[in-house]
């Protein structure tokens, strides 16, 4: 490496390092506000988080910053291969941020904030045309930091898809979500007709926030969590939270009539935690450990959550767990009562509560009409009108109004193209359970009470890597193959047909 | 106002304004590890606190922003009243910490940051000789801080109490504390021979932490807690932490078999944070509004929790509430038997755990051994004997080792005088009582359900100008008199002499 190389990188990690004691301090300072901190006492800690946030981001402005990563991404072959990922995310965020002007940025921020508050309010209200006019605007907004976004892309919507998976184009999507429809549609309609009749009477019955804490702590253990490392709490939204190094957090709810909720959550969120508590400590050393993407994280827990947590060899393990802890729950319930009442389908309206077979179909719902809205000219006083008429034709269901309707999620307050992550997520798992499933008895692992096997392989195979490439080629070095709805048709297919006797039972 | 001084005044306040955002953050990111943050994660946290901290600092360490506080002080007559104060806080401050170099901070953090970790070790094996060299290093340091300290102190242990209690004085602790000597241990002995009986069986029967969560929930509102400017949580050793203008957090700890210790907790914590809650806006806005002294708020959660919450008028009121949600433990207990239990008088090894009573006589031990170390040449080897040699003679007891003794307090481990603020908030309280008294009916106002009448007299007469003059100026304006140990000790007497019969029962 050349002096003056060696001498560049130097100056980029040492603003990288500063910007990241400001970023940290902001992402406890969300985290608090997400958490604990009061109503009234919001307005000044978001001034505080903003002051920070300014701090970090006046730093990455600095022109001799600015110029030694521009040489460094020159010089980039010439760079240890973690230093060169480096360089390339500088590239590429600068790419997309350069020609956007402060006074655009502040405008759009503006612009967002209000959106959500606005959506706040229209859902409160059930009322979509409080919603109208800020969601035009988002699109307006959206549109522009298109325009001003640097990179050949071959459709609008691929410029945002890039923001969230990297590499993902809207043709592959196209691809993948048309074979889905092809096949999950007629499943769902196949065991709609199905006579099987799943119990499900018991899911409602009262459990405690003390039984419901004791559930959660078993299977933080059974995930292998680490404990020193990370915490749990309660939110009305569950969500995880790497903050640091040796700090990620995961959050989940207890509700007195639900008890699978906050078991599931956990197993969902503990995915995500184990994935950041997992990934080599050089990534955090090397600045790149935020590139993995949403749907390598989305992989992960729903990986834990669907695939081991919703299996037939750990349901054996968590049942009499779950009659040891919930004795008034599950007295009269069998195992196999158990195992299909958490795995049953049922067509909803409300994405995060739909079970694993009908999730994809929410999003492919979305996905649509993001398209639409980002590609196009769309009609926006009909867009609920046109989210209902796929929920009636993919689902079966119609919202009685638009609260259950497309107010439901928050996300179009900030913007598009997120979306499809979730549903990439199941795609990627299936694909690497396949491989996995060469290396390891999967079954084995799942009810053996401790999922350290499974997250070794993990760390190996998925973790590994994952802040290092692009989403194609990271499943590519995986299994071997590229991206393909297949796994998980087939494992659905298997899974549900045989739940539903769809080739007949007995 | 001249023209300079009113630049000068924009000076000061622009740099206080930006080192509160740090501040404030610092805040946020400290309640975060006492409440939270995992273990393995609070040294990262530790480093972004410090790196804050120090932004903080260094802006506060600016040339034009000194020299325009030193002018600000020059000029202080010529200010608005709330801004002399704030001149006069600088030049206070300024002159703490002038003569002390980076160097000496540096190493004297040092210092106490290792005397705490010793303590922490020593208290874990009840072992006094392993925190022995610590806190003869921290007794070095802070005589060193008192031998750099400007301003005229009469002894040197004046210029540490000068810290926590602005204006108070050893002389003026000596006459106080001799009072107290001179009729609470002849009280204690006579209540140590009273016939009278106490049942206090039911006070380590089972509640649960759902049980105790409703009571601390209804004391936040009997307290006129603002919870939208507000947060609970629970922790090992409960706080009061005033984390913004419009956000008082309290914490408290559930025992399983003490369900008054959150109680009387709540209370005490409940009334640290009135005084944050309810104090003068404006205050916050000339960055005096930590200001107050140790023995002010000390005076105000004890006159909440003791002076109120221990009065048979209060509970009154919490006797039915308490049958109600802790019917298990309440069932065959009296109010008679329940105000009895509550104000038991039992000398005790532990500080914390000390009633009403004897809880000055625990401070009054401490207190003559910091002077001896403070200002004289203390034997450090035999320092555990002395401290033994007090209990059995003040309160006829020994501690049976020196965790229950010498180690039981973390205080020491980073200096001397701050203990005497807990007894002087026992005496200020007891004054202002006296006072209160004339304007309002305290017992009716403290069983109406709503401490809203007493909150109100107490943010016109002991709130208002806490932050703006010193402690016995304090005093004096809400009382009309200088401070006096004898409102107390006639408190006291009278209520301790009554429920022990000392003068005779029916």
């Amino acid at each position: 490496m050349q002096e003056t190389t060696r001498q560049d990188l130097e100056t980029v990690q040492k603003v990288l390092r500063e910007a990241e004691q400001y970023e940290h301090a902001c992402r406890v300072l969300n985290y608090d506000e997400e958490t604990i901190c009061p109503k009234k006492g919001m307005e000044e800690q978001g001034e505080i988080i903003a002051f920070l946030e300014n701090r970090a981001f006046s730093l990455k402005k600095d022109p001799a910053f600015l110029a030694a990563a521009d040489r460094l991404y020159e010089e980039r072959k010439e760079l240890e291969p973690l230093d060169q990922v480096l360089a390339e995310t500088l590239h590429r965020e600068r790419a997309r941020t350069k020609n956007i002007t402060p006074e655009m940025d502040a405008a759009h921020r503006k612009v967002y904030s209000k959106a959500f508050v606005d959506w706040l309010e229209a859902k409160n209200r059930a009322d979509y045309r409080i919603f109208a006019p800020s969601l035009q605007a988002v699109t307006a907004a959206q549109k522009e930091e298109i325009a001003k976004c640097e990179g050949s892309y071959a459709t609008p919507y691929d410029c945002l898809l890039d923001q969230y998976e990297r590499g993902m184009t809207q043709k592959q999507l196209d691809e993948i979500f048309g074979t889905c429809k092809e096949r999950l549609l007629p499943l769902l309609q196949r065991i709609r007709k199905s006579k099987k009749k799943i119990r499900t009477d018991f899911l409602s019955r009262s459990v405690t926030d003390e039984q419901q804490k004791q559930m959660a702590e078993w299977l933080m253990d059974v995930l292998c969590f680490d404990k020193e490392r990370g915490a749990i709490t309660t939110t009305e939204h569950p969500f995880t939270d790497g903050l640091g190094r040796d700090d990620v957090r995961i959050t989940t709810h207890y509700y007195p009539n639900q008890f699978l909720s906050s078991i599931f959550t956990v197993i969902h969120e503990g995915g995500h935690a184990l994935f950041e508590q997992l990934q080599p400590r050089e990534n955090w050393d090397h600045f790149i450990n935020q590139n993995k993407t949403m749907g390598m994280h989305e992989s992960v827990s729903r990986f834990y959550e669907n695939r081991i947590g919703r299996s037939r060899a750990f349901l054996s393990l968590l049942y009499p767990k779950a009659r040891e802890i919930f004795p008034q729950v599950l007295s009269d319930v069998t195992e196999e009562e158990f195992y299909e009442a958490v795995n049953a389908v049922e067509p909803s309206l409300i994405r995060t509560e739909a079970d694993e077979l009908t999730y994809t179909i929410h999003i492919i719902i979305r996905y649509e009409l993001e398209k639409e809205i980002v590609n196009g000219e769309t009609d926006f006083a009909t867009l609920p009108q046109r989210w209902n008429e796929k929920y009636q034709e993919y689902l079966g269901v119609t919202p009685a109004n638009d609260r259950e309707g497309i107010l439901q999620d928050v996300h179009w307050a900030s913007g598009f193209g997120y979306f499809p992550t979730y549903a990439l997520g199941n795609m990627y798992h299936a694909m690497y359970a396949t491989r996995m499933a060469k290396d390891l008895d999967i079954e084995k692992e799942a009810a053996s009470g401790s999922f350290a096997g499974i997250n070794r392989w993990m760390t190996d195979h998925v973790f590994a890597r994952a802040d290092q490439v692009d989403a194609p080629t990271w499943i590519r070095e995986i299994t071997g193959r590229d991206l393909t709805p297949n796994d998980f048709l087939n494992y659905l297919e298997e899974k549900y047909g045989s739940l539903y006797c769809l080739k007949g039972c007995e």
